[in-house]
């Protein structure tokens, strides 16, 4: 089997490739897989742009050497999805760059399976690719359509602004703590299916989206490193608008939404993993204060804090006591343990 | 350093990210990288659609360990834009996701100013992309516009279609073998240059596709593979368009252009560079024979052959004998000799 083959064995789906367009659902796609590049066209309005994004998800270093292949699957489209989501874009099509040490039947089946029940739930396709034999590595890029008025940039936050996160932390981190203890857990752990099949929040995006388009929404980005790493990039991103100005925070411990897994552990430790844990793929948004009653109405949103004019970020106990949060997102190359 | 400044300080430019927009060159990127994901906008025409097309370079796989890291760069960037140059697509922006085992800065001043002198050729930009550690590899996302009227395609080539090819061909392949045999190249060796160094050919492609949309050329493909690898797919491709059908071609051995880096070598040897070997980025074409006119004044093109109702692909020779070439493309999964 050649690495053709293997394309359009496992990742074309619809027939032949390149008709797309003919189903009518996926209208974004022109031409599909099989050709030099793929056509894509913009059709949910006529101020509607492209946002484009990519990720890569190396063995090791992303995720487990043991991980099964249908979550690793979903798991690299998740994690740009979660990017289109923290742009307010609707999803339209994704290309495949993978490496593989051989061509494993069994395993390209189980991640491509993973792959399209989530592409499935979002009505997109595989639109191209590349397959190489090497190190297991993935690197997805998605495309999705948003109005550039109503796109949640990182780079609109202001001092006065609440903040606010969607659904619950720390629970990926904590299945990754356990791993590297030696404690791993059980499959069907609520922890390890937050850590391998991540729900990208699409639909929570372009809510948001709408919200942003009336000035209900300043800034938002998705929590892919950790709640402090990830909320540094907002401060990072509107402090530099305007030069000599800054922005700051300061969360509130106890209004933290942590995980029930880990209701078991003591507080230091639940801030930590939803602090600097990372993998959970929620969004982190600011907003003004006239927006608290839409954003309660939206549901699953928690206001944790506030922004101030920085520069520092810091994390507020329920007795009024502070810390400076270190202001630095998750570091790949800091060391071979860091991560996994 | 951490990942994020690795991006920051080799791979983003004109200062303050997010803002190619405001320098008037780059119309195609509303936000650049910086963001969740970089926003894009069709500028050209009315009619202009986004042409997508990803792919990736493993270490050991597509280039030898000690290649210079500046002409990685170039290749990494040179091969995406060759696919665009193939479906007729001008280059608005790209996005790099980049495995290394470590943050070495020597290498990313060499590798990011092969990348950028190639992209300024285009006047293109890094709009996105992802950081990691891993074992070297290059995962590139180029974009760029065309009028699906004008795309060359894959899927359009005719019997009685003239084949031509742009340049001269077989030099890369012939530096990898040199390298394998023991013998490698002198630095400054021509076809040393042609393999780390291919030029995309995109003007060509961007004048094929206005021919294209008077019906002057049918498809195209571009060089990666090998010349018989990459015309099977056009064969391929166009046959299966009408089920029941079929196309394929006969090649004319003496009318092959090889690179005169190959003059020493007996024709058999030169013809097997140019049909298996690979790494040419020169565009492969079909036209109807109406075209030959237009197509000899564009110059630079080789006609090559016809096209039949197929399905082989047969070798002609000088006096008349033939002999059938098999139908495909260079198969990266084979064996880890293959290529390099």
């Amino acid at each position: 089997m050649d690495e053709f083959d293997l394309i359009r064995r496992f990742f074309v789906r619809n027939g032949v490739p390149g008709v797309l367009a003919a189903s009518g659902v996926h209208a974004g796609a022109i031409l599909g897989p099989g050709d030099d590049c793929a056509l894509l066209a913009a059709t949910t309005t006529a101020a509607a742009r492209f946002a484009v994004t990519t990720d890569l998800l190396v063995d090791g270093v992303h995720f487990f050497s043991d991980v099964d292949p249908r979550s690793l699957g979903h798991k690299a489209l998740a994690v740009n999805l979660s990017d289109l989501a923290a742009m307010g874009a609707r999803p339209v099509a994704y290309l495949l760059a993978l490496a593989l040490p051989r061509p494993d039947i069994e395993w390209l089946e189980a991640f491509a399976s993973g792959l399209h029940a989530l592409a499935d739930r979002y009505e997109i396709e595989l639109v191209g690719g590349d397959t190489t034999r090497g190190p297991l590595a993935i690197a997805i890029t998605a495309l999705g359509e948003v109005d550039p008025a109503a796109a949640l940039r990182r780079d609109r936050a202001r001092p006065g602004d609440d903040i606010w996160v969607s659904g619950y932390l720390g629970a990926a981190a904590f299945a990754v703590r356990e791993r590297l203890r030696g404690h791993p857990l059980p499959a069907m752990h609520a922890a390890l299916t937050r850590l391998e099949k991540p729900v990208p929040q699409v639909e929570l995006g372009l809510e948001l989206a709408k919200l942003s388009a009336q000035g209900f929404v300043h800034a938002a980005i998705d929590l892919s490193d950790g709640l402090a790493g990830d909320l540094s990039h907002i401060l990072a991103r509107s402090g530099a608008v305007i030069m000599g100005t800054s922005v700051g925070a300061v969360l509130w411990a106890e209004a933290l939404p942590s995980h029930e897994c880990l209701s078991g552990l003591v507080p230091e430790d639940r801030h930590d993993l939803m602090l600097s844990g990372g993998d959970d793929y929620e969004l982190l948004l600011t907003a003004p204060t006239t927006a608290r009653g839409v954003l309660e109405r939206l549901g699953g949103l928690h206001r944790i804090g506030v922004l101030d004019a920085g520069p520092e970020m810091r994390l507020q106990d329920g007795s009024g006591g502070e810390r400076v949060l270190p202001n630095r997102a998750y570091q790949h190359f800091r060391s071979e343990s860091d991560r996994l």
